[in-house]
C-alpha cells in the first residue's frame, strides 16, 4: 500500500535563519525528505545558485506563473515576490515522498488552506531581542528597514496560531533535530498510519 | 516561568516488547525523563528487581492500595494486577520533569481518562504474526495460554485509536529512536510552547 508523502512547510519570521537551518537539513546524508526550490524575483545574495538556493525569476515570467494557476503559494516581500511551483509538489507526494518547503508566512497561510493535513513548523528566535540582532548582524540593510522588519516579525510572531509545531533556533544543530523529530513522530502519529495497521489486522 | 512536565504513556499488546523499549530508553545516559515505576502482584522473572523493574506486592498489599485511591490505574492481566502508584507521577509532573510509563492497556484507558493531555503512545508489532512468534520463542507458556495472548493481542491492536501515536517495535533502538522523537515533537508543539512566546511577545 503506497501511502502518500507528508508536505512539510518550515515558515517564521524573516531573518530567523529559515534558509540556514533548510540547508543544514539537506546537507545531512540521510534528509528522507525532498526540497522543493523556491522561485523568487529579488536579487541572488553572494553564493546562491539558480536552481540550488532558488529560481531566480523576473517579476514578468513570475507574473505570468501567477496567471497561469503554477505556483502552490506566492507572497510579495520587502518589495519580491516568492513562490512555490505547484507540480513539483503535488507529483512528489504522490510518489510517497516527503516534501519540504521552505517559505513566508504569508505563503504559509495559502499552503494551509490547500494542504490542511500538511506539517507546519514555525522557526522562532529564542527572543525577539535576538531577532534583531541577527538582522543587524547581516549588516546589508539601513536601520530604518531593520526597524520595519522588526515590526513584522512582532506580526509574524502573533501568526503562530496557524502552526503544528514551534521550534526555537537557538543552535542550527539543535533546530534541526528538533524538525527530523517532528517529522519521523508525525509518521508515528496514529491518525495516519492506523489504517495500515486496520489492514493487517484483516489480514491475519 | 515553570511548566508542567509531560506525562508519557507507553502501551501496546502484551508480548510486544514494551518492556525492553523502556529498559533501553532509561540506558541512554541522555534520556530526560524519570520513570514510573509499576506495581505488580505477578512473580518476579528471572533478574527482575524489586524498585527496579517493578514493586513486588502481594494481593492483599496491593487491593489495599486500591481501597486507599494510591493507583493512578490498576488493571487484572492474565491473573495478576499491575499498577501505577500516583504520587509519584504528579509530584514530578509539577516539578517539570517528563514522566514515562509502561503499563497495559486496561491501565492506558484508565490514565488517559484522568489525563487527556498526556502523550500516549501504542507499542506495536511489525506483524501479528511476529506477534506470535515472539510469545513462542519467550517459551514459558503452554499453546492454549499463546492462542489467548493472540485474541487479547488483536482486541488490543483495536484499542490502537486510544492512542496519539503508534510505534512500531521491529527494531529496540529504532522503537527508541522514534519514542524520543515523539518526545520531542511533543514538546514543540504550538498548543503546548504558544503561551511562552506570547509572554515574551509582550516582555519586549
Amino acid at each position: 500500500m503506497k501511502e502518500k508523502g507528508l508536505l512539510i512547510v518550515l515558515s517564521g519570521p524573516s531573518g530567523v535563519g529559515k534558509g540556514t537551518v533548510r540547508k543544514e537539513i539537506f546537507s545531512q546524508p540521510d534528509t528522507a525528505f525532498e526540497y522543493s526550490i523556491s522561485m523568487t524575483t529579488r536579487q541572488p545574495r553572494e553564493g546562491e545558485v539558480d536552481g540550488v538556493d532558488y529560481f531566480f525569476k523576473s517579476r514578468k515570467e513570475f507574473e505570468s506563473l501567477i496567471q497561469q494557476d503554477k505556483l502552490l503559494e506566492y507572497a510579495e516581500f520587502v518589495g519580491n515576490y516568492y513562490g512555490t511551483p505547484v507540480d513539483y509538489v503535488k507529483e512528489t507526494l504522490e510518489s510517497g515522498k516527503d516534501v519540504f518547503l521552505e517559505i513566508e508566512v504569508q505563503g504559509a497561510r495559502q499552503v494551509r488552506e490547500k494542504f490542511p493535513d500538511g506539517l507546519f513548523i514555525f522557526l522562532v528566535p529564542p527572543s525577539l531581542s535576538e531577532l534583531k540582532n541577527r538582522i543587524v548582524t547581516r549588516g546589508t540593510e539601513p536601520e530604518h528597514v531593520i526597524n520595519n522588519r522588526m515590526t513584522v516579525a512582532k506580526e509574524e510572531i502573533e501568526m503562530m496560531n496557524l502552526y503544528d509545531y514551534v521550534v526555537e533556533n537557538d543552535q542550527v544543530e539543535l533546530a534541526c533535530d528538533r524538525i527530523n523529530s517532528i517529522v519521523v513522530a508525525e509518521h508515528c502519529r496514529r491518525t495516519r498510519v492506523e489504517p495500515r495497521y486496520i489492514k493487517m489486522l484483516e489480514a491475519e
